[in-house]
């Protein structure tokens, strides 16, 4: 099964849902308003190589304030692309049009392709692999040309870069007079090796294979660590480093401190980590297919991405699908060290970290040959929260960061953009491609097979032999389980249908029209139909349970006594625009898992949203109180799903996990 | 009032006590063993200016394994020189004669005195005056020096010192051609103040007080920080920083972030924070006798001091009295980040921090005008808790962090020395000047006056007048509330005695004879009482109440919600010597407030030492129970003190807050 990146456009969003809802705000408002921040800041032009003034800017080391430019257009024009397809934009078409044409414009005569060290230190092309994101960089422009290939039908932007990936695959390898290079920020390795899944460049998936093999290698380069050989040559002590390493050759900041197939925890950046690891999973998925090259190491790679996922999910995960607490390395802390905010300790949930577990999930769900549910779970918790959070309503403000709980240095509200500008074109590209994380689907030979991941309102259409195969589901997803299926064109298929139960429902569902015995099983999350039962019922619906409001808590182990409740995929918080005598973000506010909850249907006057809000009592007691007993006062709460979280004003106060007052 | 490490020698430690068992374990043992340990390490012959292997290892930087070394000589010298006041050893006496020749016959003819730049790096005294310790060991050069000269009564090593101090004098301060530095270990700064208030030596005060004054300057010399200046001297790179700064720039860690009167609260590596508040607080109480220069910003000092030491003790202490949550820089986490071991996010308590923090409550106790209980109350709280959990019982082996919990890479157990040899002489020191802890006094005019802080069997004689009062205490402290004192020599003098009143007996005591109405009072921790009452009773005992069995539990805000048992001052842990079933650190078990505690008079069979043992029950529940309900196993548990952790063998788990299972 291809990347989502490349199937997205099987599918269409049909009715309304909320993930339509978002997409066409990202569609008609984001996309433009994104455009809007590349040309006030700079690096709309920036493939003109002429000087900017924030280039003068000494501020930052290693990484000055504009390195990331080249991602930051190439990750608009990959969103653009994506929303292109799904609905044509003039404004959009042109921008596209004339960034192709200046990154075209900007590439030296031997493939080389980088603002930074074409304009600022044209001598120090690949000196300082660890910290300059050259490779990031290319990576994104990979992806772009990808995007932009398969909508445009040319190669305007495909032809660079594919002569960049040729100069890169030259300079960097295990040949003689190579560099035994990787990159500090991973992220081209998923890149090439989407760029195989089209081109079959056997360059691409190779150079691809040897940057993760090699990473962490302690004797790379001349017997050295490559990034301790890379420091000797630019003649700088191991003490002198960047902010990220908060001790001399914290490689692990880059999951460099070993090789991949060696750690035994996620470690460090969390973004790189997602991005690096969705790059394993992919290649340990190709490389199962007929065109690939077979790894011979492939248990080694499963059994090592089955571990380091295990740790992030099991002990380095928010409830909301956020990863990373550490603001510092913006990545992992150690186990079970999850502290709400800034001012317990730490809190990032970087929006595109959460946007790399989605991915690293859709490609263990092919990279894994056990179909497990666990990973839709975490799929569908990050998009629903961690991921929609980073979003305004009206689709022109975004969060980086995304505390479970506000202080006075971390409020909870939106910015209109960053200096470093990854999470807002990430949520763009996601969604962009959104389609493709919601099934996966194939067949021949007189079968075919559909596994539904994520539920909403929406149509796939794919080719089995010679027919194509059309399933349409229909839902009030995330408000209701009930999804109506309409399989049509596979008459006389034997079609297998896995449908997946999501952890949160206990495995509770109904089918309509009820499956006689045997018709079905349950594994592990996904609820397997019979041939038999989708030829006699290409029409049916599901009904999953688990959507009244319940409650949820972190693991004991991290020191959080919370509670937090939520409702299908949706988590919750409480806002300060609810409670306007709140003034110390819920510190004191407790609530108690035997009290009652209600629903209440609510719509958003400013954005015209629905969704409900849930209704509880709490007690707020000050420290004094807790400590030395009292009642406290009682306070009528309400609940507001944490991806719709500041968007209606107030004090920027908000916190998810809310003091555990029962045992 | 003096110093206690001058004003000591008037207390005489009398009947059996706790305290006086460790005094005479240190004197009888821990004394040699750290000898034993100077001598196998290279410490005791450093000033001989010979080259060590150890000099050759440049694996640390900028500190390099032995930069202290001066420092652990001159503390041991310190340590011995007063115990040797209250028993004569002639291994003690012949050593500190031979390390005193070896320091005399190290210094330059221009008064320079420091091992590593005599001998490793002789070209480069103060360049790095941020990192390279050299006014941190003259510092204790100096301290060593008072003690030596108070017990030997000659100037063998006064004399050097003196010189040393002189050359330092002219080298650092505001005058054309100095350097505007302050050392990034502060230390000196309380040394100097000592040294004046026995030799009245103008230099040395204003030379102390330039140190705090100009500490955080942001443009010292040549309108830059001090440190960034020297960094540009030596040619570095902001960004080439010790391990012990997260950041560049982070001053903080050596508190020179700001001026010290600037600074909101207490940051950076603990036990430099509390040497340098302790020389604050000194610098603010000499400035109020009549040699001392006036200060016209006391008021700011002593806002300063107030605001940094309530926000230490109110938002940033365990416990234990143990301060310092981050291994990283050995210091201060954020307000209320206080896990109770590395595996939680970190706990580091160390031994010398908490010496430091005794020290400086001691001289508030004198520069704040007001007697506050409080600093009384967190005296006594580090003395029996997280400095006496720092020594085996047997005096041999030390501890340099003491964690709240053990885990896997921090268990709880002792080390016979290490390669930074702070903690173990430090505890030394404290002991052997403990008498200055326990009480003030003076008198004239027909008055005396003695304020009691600390309980326990000891003896006080001290002029007024012509005449010698002596005040006695007898008591089984910390095991039992009955103090008993005699007061001889103060007839016909109007005699105001305080009596502490710590704070976890809630001021309940009673007093025989029982004082008749406005025979005393009581403010702020102390029980005040009248003249009358003690001319009538010059014997009179005082009962302390607050002797049973107690829950305590942190701030709520630290998100610890535990439970500790505590008795009287005594803070109590668990371990597994007595739980052989435990495996995992005791993070499963919890306890609740209404189970009954019973206790037990304990001897330990190997140190003979008698303690009390609390009983009470608690629950083990793994974390799926916890999560998803379910009784546990009851278990039945004993708690022994904290400080007497780790005396019994085992397996090193321990752990001080449980579970809290109530609500």
């Amino acid at each position: 099964m291809s990347n989502p990146q490349i199937t997205f456009r099987q599918t269409t969003f049909t009715g309304p849902s909320l993930l339509l809802t978002r997409r066409r705000t990202i569609s008609r408002a984001t996309i433009h308003a994104q455009l809007d921040q590349l040309r006030v800041n700079g690096q709309y032009d920036c493939f003109k190589l002429k000087w900017h003034p924030i280039y003068d800017d000494k501020s930052r080391w290693p990484a000055p304030l504009h390195l990331f430019w080249d991602s930051d257009v190439a990750k608009w024009i990959e969103g653009a692309c994506y929303f292109l397809a799904d609905e044509y934009d003039v404004e959009v078409d042109a921008a596209v049009r004339e960034l192709v044409a200046m990154i075209r414009s900007a590439q030296h005569d031997d493939g080389y392709l980088n603002v930074h060290f074409s304009v600022v230190e044209p001598g120090k092309r690949w000196t300082n692999i660890r910290d300059m994101h050259e490779m990031y960089n290319a990576g994104h422009l990979i992806e772009a040309a990808l995007a932009h290939t398969q909508y445009y039908r040319n190669d305007l932007l495909m032809e660079p870069i594919a002569k960049y990936i040729a100069h890169i695959r030259t300079r960097f390898g295990p040949g003689e007079g190579q560099l035994r290079a990787y990159p500090g920020h991973p992220e081209i390795e998923l890149a090439l090796l989407r760029y195989y899944s089209v081109t079959r460049n056997q360059d691409a998936f190779d150079l691809a294979r040897f940057f993760l093999e090699e990473r962490g290698n302690p004797a790379g380069q001349d017997g050295k660590h490559f990034y301790d050989w890379e420091m000797e040559q630019r003649d700088e002590p191991r003490w002198k480093r960047p902010n990220s390493f908060p001790m001399d050759r914290s490689y692990w900041y880059c999951q460099a401190h070993s090789p991949i197939l060696e750690q035994p925890s996620v470690e460090g950046h969390a973004v790189r980590a997602m991005y690096l690891l969705t790059a394993a999973a992919d290649m340990l998925h190709l490389s199962k297919t007929i065109t690939a090259p077979a790894l011979a190491t492939a248990s080694d790679w499963l059994a090592a991405l089955r571990r380091l996922w295990s740790n992030m999910v099991d002990k380095k995960m928010y409830l909301t699908g956020g990863i990373g607490a550490v603001a510092q390395w913006e990545g992992f802390g150690i186990d079970y060290f999850l502290p709400q905010g800034p001012d317990e300790g730490g809190c990032y949930a970087e929006t595109c970290a959460s946007v790399g577990v989605m991915m690293l999930a859709e490609r263990l769900l092919h990279a894994d040959p056990v179909l497990d549910g666990r990973y839709t779970d975490v799929m569908e918790l990050c998009l629903y929260n961690n991921i929609m959070t980073a979003m305004s309503a009206d689709g022109k403000a975004f969060t980086y960061e995304n505390q479970l709980a506000s202080c006075g240095s971390a409020k909870s509200e939106r910015d209109e953009w960053f200096v470093c500008a990854c999470c807002p074109p990430n949520v763009t590209r996601l969604f962009g491609s959104l389609g493709g994380y919601l099934w996966d689907y194939g067949g021949g030979d007189g079968k075919a097979w559909v596994n539904v991941h994520l539920y909403t309102s929406a149509e796939v259409r794919f080719p089995v032999g010679e027919r194509e195969v059309r399933l349409e589901q229909h839902s009030n997803w995330p408000w209701e389980g009930n999804v109506l299926f309409d399989i049509k064109g596979a008459e006389g298929l034997e079609t297998m249908i896995r449908l997946h139960l999501p952890a949160w429902s206990k495995g509770e569902f109904s089918l309509t029209p009820t499956p006689a015995a045997g018709m079905f099983k349950v594994e592990r999350g996904y609820l397997c139909l019979d041939p038999a039962y989708v030829a006699q019922n290409p029409r049916f619906s599901l009904d999953v349970r688990g959507f009244a409001p319940r409650f949820i808590a972190p693991h004991p182990y991290t020191n959080q006594r919370t509670l937090t409740l939520a409702r299908g995929p949706v988590v919750y918080c409480i806002e300060d625009a609810d409670h306007q005598w709140e003034e110390n973000h819920f510190k004191d506010i407790g609530i108690k898992k035997g009290e009652e909850v209600t629903e209440e249907w609510r719509v958003d006057e400013k954005s015209g949203e629905g969704y409900f809000a849930l209704r509880s009592v709490g007690w707020e007691r000050s420290p004094d109180v807790v400590m030395n007993g009292g009642d406290g006062t009682r306070r009528e709460l309400v609940f507001v799903p944490f991806y719709f979280r500041a968007n209606r004003g107030g004090k920027g106060q908000m916190r998810v996990g809310l003091r555990d007052d029962g045992i």
